[in-house]
């Protein structure tokens, strides 16, 4: 039966995404089983009995069966279960840790966190002990002053109550100064839409766009999987276009028009561009010119730009600099009635990454007020964004300036962990680069690698005997090898008969080089035992 | 065109409604233009353009359009308005606050939060003030030793960090014994799943259960308004049973047959019934033998119980007490293989009302393990709920014991709060039972009572004439006498022809008696006015 619904769930996939890339998301059998281990239930009958309810895998929403979540899929959960192998049984494998280089998850690999900004939360959470005198001693001046300002900006001070459905209006207006800032154009608080992170804002655009099937969003290959998920759970359809691997993962307008093209030739209406930039997993910035050519096309087009833009803090390299999908195009002189353009921006990346707080926002532009009306209803269904997630995306937005007691602590943290970044992503990337069949474009941003390796034809007979993707095997087999988890390829779309995997560049420096030998190792055994 | 809009909206709620209730969410003209003011375009002209993507009110998701949240609607919108008004002219209106007794929004009405439960978040944001000396003096010294024992469980204490998907472990096994300790029965960490309050909850339950609009969910009438948004966003139906207003909003099971009979004769597939315990907005608290019986029929029925528990801590009459609908199924015999049952918690209610804090969870019983496996994607996609909330919901169901220094100051807090919400709830009942053609059942828990209003003809044909519902423009002169903001029936659902609101208990008590003078005499100028 589970092979049954594995079969099933792999027409759904083709039905949805095009054919050159059906394989990119196609749940493995592996998956199904292995993700048992994860979240086992209380009673060990279950797993062979159906519900009470008759709730089965055959009549719940299809839609969320075809939906797939790479990031924290197979690979990960083989990772937990080897965490707990070590923990049960010291020694029982050939490393003695864990490594995650899954997920864009930071302080779960040691980063601290911007030390202003969890003093300004933590007297958020506690108000009571702003005009305590030991307070003074705890906490430097201008925490204790941005408080104060934040709570004169909430009504009655209240941080725990439900706030205004987009968000609490002055930390609005502080984040459209902070854009302003950013772009050197005018930003407008009625903009702002604040969210649990990034992701739930992506829902809700994706929720607005979609009606049917017969809807389609052009997304990047590769792209990061919140986007093919959310496509799916919305019952869209994904129009891939694919990244330029040899130009850097270069972003050609020619390859969307032509992929824009044959979506309207079998019927489906694009409703929307989605753009990574800093890309995800690709790590490429977009050069500007190129995205006022993404803008014109958006503009001629009549497409909704969905620019995920949670990477503009990280970019590592002097040729590039980031500028918003928002100033480019006000730049071309176009305005609210040229262009309909949201930006989603996450306190979970930059210097600062707060994963855990879920803060974030979009920047909506160019819709008419009835259409905002709608997104503002759908924003009141879940009432607001958690207070705290708020506060913080206030204070990423408008940090420390100099003169500020804080200042030079705070640019020194920040400095330290972008430029750590920036060596980190260079180290890896010349060790990917060393690697037999192994080839890496360079991270110009973003957070990840996503090295190409071409792999024996053995291993990818030993792959399909394995009933899983090359890619899969690959990482598989060097979890199981270094406990180094890197996510397969297949997870985010790649070029058919191309295989990948994304690292991210996060764990601490320290750790660097043991991985770099661990990979190296591991890798050159690889290649020996499948040389064709 | 906005007439034609509303039209057609219209016809979607006829789809999916009984026609019994048909009234009750149709959206009216008013509800569409009036929210205008709330999200102003930045630019003027953008309200009469289409926006520039060609997205339209009518080539947006229909589901979207179809949804309605009448909590944050019409009313509210105008009461911003002469908030507005008021700042800018004092004296402009008959009154010089608006009271928001529209939400269950405890802290913005000026109630405190709980010292402990706020420490305890404050130390967590902020770890390296922990093993300071000033921090002694500044924290209680339990909460101080609950901060590092949550932090302890916290993978690296690193709180930035996104956590597993459905919470961190440590804070799941806290709640588990929470849990267990309430009902006396045992409670598995691996099933709950920790969200951002627990709408995201009750929306991942939606999106697994409803494929289409031939799938049914049983939904008492009245109901909170986010049962309804969320069916319509995820285009099932609604499959209405009404509580006995007679019967102090009692629930026959009889009712519940009938109604899942004719949605069967329909060719409705009924696969869930939602029961609010404590009542929202009827303020009912169920008895344990009433319990027992849709227990039953949920068995019977084979249908999955969604059972909303938020108000579990909020019981105000002696003679009634909450039993978990869990507590309930395991003490008949009933277990895992029997029937799948879900239980939502928030921390946004309770006596400790952290609405801004969105925390919440749900306990996820009965169901396969690939059933759950379909949950966890679900909630890996948006990676975790805000760490802060999670770590609230640990509180709330785990807060100080006896011997704990901050017992004493804790549960003095947490019966202030409830005592004077008993209070609060008895004084506004017996002023509304008091005005003319009102009556109005005993709030015996939750935070709200839910008035029935017999209004005299000439009134709902004045309302008609301002294409109205009655008990709308009833509110709506409430509101424009008085500044206090209540919600029209009609947006919970009511037998056709009644009408009723939805107060809130929470105004501070000192504010009780000028509601009730404010409220009696606009009601006696209402009633003098439309009398036939």
């Amino acid at each position: 039966m589970r092979r049954f619904v594995a079969e099933k769930s792999k027409q759904h996939c083709n039905i949805f995404f095009n054919k050159k890339t059906s394989s990119f998301i196609s749940p493995s059998p592996f998956y199904q089983s292995s993700i048992r281990h994860l979240t086992s239930a209380s009673s060990p009958d279950s797993m062979a009995e159906p519900s009470p309810s008759h709730v089965t895998i055959q009549t719940i929403n299809p839609k969320v069966l075809k939906c797939e979540y790479a990031v924290r899929g197979e690979i990960v959960t083989l990772a937990q279960r080897l965490q707990e192998d070590l923990k049960l049984n010291p020694g029982s494998h050939p490393f003695d840790e864990i490594l995650y280089c899954n997920i864009g998850n930071p302080q779960s690999l040691g980063q601290h966190p911007i030390n202003f900004f969890r003093e300004v939360l933590s007297l958020c959470d506690h108000p009571a002990i702003l005009d305590k005198s030991e307070t003074q001693g705890l906490f430097s001046a201008d925490a204790i002053e941005r408080a104060w300002k934040i709570l004169d900006q909430i009504p009655g001070r209240a941080t725990g109550a439900y706030s205004h459905s987009q968000g609490i209006k002055g930390l609005r207006d502080t984040i459209a100064s902070g854009i302003e800032e950013r772009d050197g154009f005018p930003a407008d608080p009625n903009d702002i839409f604040l969210t649990d992170g990034a992701s739930p804002a992506v829902h809700m655009m994706m929720q607005l766009l979609i009606r049917s099937e017969s809807d389609g969003i052009l997304c990047p290959i590769p792209q990061y999987p919140l986007y093919s998920a959310s496509i799916a759970l919305h019952g869209g359809t994904l129009v891939p276009y694919y990244l330029d691997e040899a130009a850097g993962w270069g972003m050609e307008v020619s390859e969307l028009k032509k992929q824009l093209e044959d979506a309207k030739a079998k019927g489906v209406t694009v409703r929307s561009l989605v753009v990574i930039n800093p890309g995800n997993p690709t790590g490429q910035v977009l050069a500007e010119e190129n995205q006022r050519e993404i803008v014109e096309f958006c503009k001629n087009e009549g497409l909704v730009l969905l620019a995920d833009e949670v990477y503009q803090e990280n970019v590592y390299v002097p040729e590039k600099k980031f500028h918003s999908f928002k100033k480019i195009a006000r730049s071309m002189g176009y305005g609210e009635k040229d262009v309909s353009l949201i930006s989603f921006q996450s306190v979970s990346k930059g210097y600062y990454g707060e994963c855990g707080k879920r803060g974030g926002y979009m920047e909506v532009t160019g819709f008419s007020t009835e259409i905002r009306e709608q997104l503002y209803k759908l924003a009141s269904v879940n009432l607001c964004s958690n207070i705290s997630g708020q506060i913080l995306a206030s204070l990423v937005m408008s940090p420390p300036k100099v003169g500020d007691e804080s200042y030079e602590s705070y640019s020194s943290e920040r400095d330290g962990i972008l430029q750590s970044l920036a060596r980190r992503a260079k180290t890896l990337e010349d060790a990917f680069n060393s690697l037999e069949g192994v080839s890496c474009n360079k991270t110009e941003g973003a957070m990840y690698l996503f090295p190409r390796i071409d792999l024996p034809q053995k291993a990818i007979e030993a792959a399909e005997a394995a009933n899983t993707a090359p890619d899969a095997f690959y990482c598989r087999r060097l979890l199981n090898a270094t406990g180094i988890v890197v996510v397969p390829g297949s997870g985010f779309g790649q070029v058919p008969g191309t295989w990948h995997f994304r690292s991210t560049i996060l764990p601490q420096e320290d750790k660097i080089p043991a991985i770099v030998t661990r990979v190296s190792d591991f890798h050159k055994k690889f290649m020996d035992e499948f040389r064709d």
